[in-house]
């Protein structure tokens, strides 16, 4: 693991610097990126490059002109956020791709979430590209990640929260009382939940499916049910 | 405009075949894609490729070992969907992104929504790629699209229709009664409604924002409406 992360496009580096949960170290901006007031006011030093330049340290086109070392994302403690009260954390059982990470960090930071859990392995991590597909939300959401989901649920019974797995053959959200702390479990795209995490729900329940293809996407589904609960 | 479209993917392939709309004319498959029961069945000629030669094909990495020559997409007629009963049609001002295009028809699709309104120009269009990200829901909504969106919003109110626009400082969609006809309009990632088509909506409807980032990514806030709603 190294000790500097990067971001790149604007909203992330600039989410970066007004969360301020870690270090924006250097940044690079092409010449008419630097004309921006946020960047000239964070503080930050500010190297002028190309837009080549910058396509080849981000490894992505999708840049917008600014590019950042910063300090490795700063992980929360997955007990702290069970220790907030009521709270709705919604809990991904190995998403593997960064763009649905991103868009449910997004998702769970507009609509009030507590947190986010992940596993530590076979899942996204909180890289540079999911940076960029939360819009910057993954700087303000605090996101744990878990070497066990099946024991996190355990866990966030004995905290006294009620786990709801997104499967299928669930009972229609609409009909769920979502009251009280809430961990929200969200399979992989494709696979669905795993059976030993599917065990551990408390509850499983569905949003209705009126059409011809399989299903909703995994993050159109976590924002559906993350404003279907109650806050 | 060719006569001649192409998917790729397998979600797109074979929604294409069940739902029938449009003739698939020749698939290319890899050696392990060709094992499909699916496939097989289709009793389309298929060809083996290699995964490289797909790629040059689909002009994508995401081909799944699948790709086809179809017919062109198979528009609707706007007033085709105003024509159903109490409609709910989704309307997309300038969304750009086939991603967010692919991602919102999915969602309707399985919202049970009647279709899907586009402008004519600068929108995205039903390109393979946004084929692929609907998971081929775009084979069986049905799409329609149009010369100016106001223009659509005044032809819905006269066919019953209610419009809703979806903007942050509108009221909580919590607080709307979506009885009827509906259109729901979505303006464009990052610019939001423009001022002529907002003026033609009905009412602006807002998803609460108790976050720190800006709003909701178009096709989330889409799935969110669009389950609001009832059907």
């Amino acid at each position: 693991m190294s000790d500097v992360a990067h971001l790149y496009g604007r909203n992330p580096v600039r989410e970066a610097l007004k969360a301020g949960r870690r270090k924006v170290h250097r940044i690079w901006a092409t010449e008419a990126a630097t004309g921006e007031q946020w960047l000239r006011d964070s503080g930050v030093p500010i190297t002028v490059a190309t837009g080549d330049e910058l396509e080849r340290r981000a490894m992505s086109g999708a840049h917008q002109g600014v590019y950042a070392e910063v300090d490795p994302y700063p992980y929360s403690g997955a007990s702290e956020l069970l220790a907030a009260e009521n709270p709705l954390i919604v809990v991904l059982d190995q998403v593997q791709d960064p763009q649905n990470l991103g868009a449910i960090a997004r998702s769970a930071e507009c609509a009030g979430a507590t947190g986010l859990v992940i596993a530590r392995h076979r899942s996204a991590e909180v890289t540079a590209s999911a940076a960029k597909a939360s819009a910057g939300a993954v700087e303000h959401l605090r996101i744990a990640r878990v070497r066990n989901v099946a024991d996190f649920l355990i866990e966030g019974r004995e905290a006294g929260c009620w786990s709801y797995g997104a499967a299928g053959d669930g009972r229609p959200y609409t009909d769920v009382d979502f009251s009280g702390g809430v961990l929200l479990v969200m399979g992989a795209e494709g696979e669905g939940l795993r059976p030993r995490v599917r065990e551990h729900c408390d509850e499983i329940v569905a949003i209705p499916n009126r059409g011809h293809v399989d299903s909703l996407n995994v993050s159109a589904a976590a924002a559906v049910l993350l404003y279907a609960i109650p806050r």
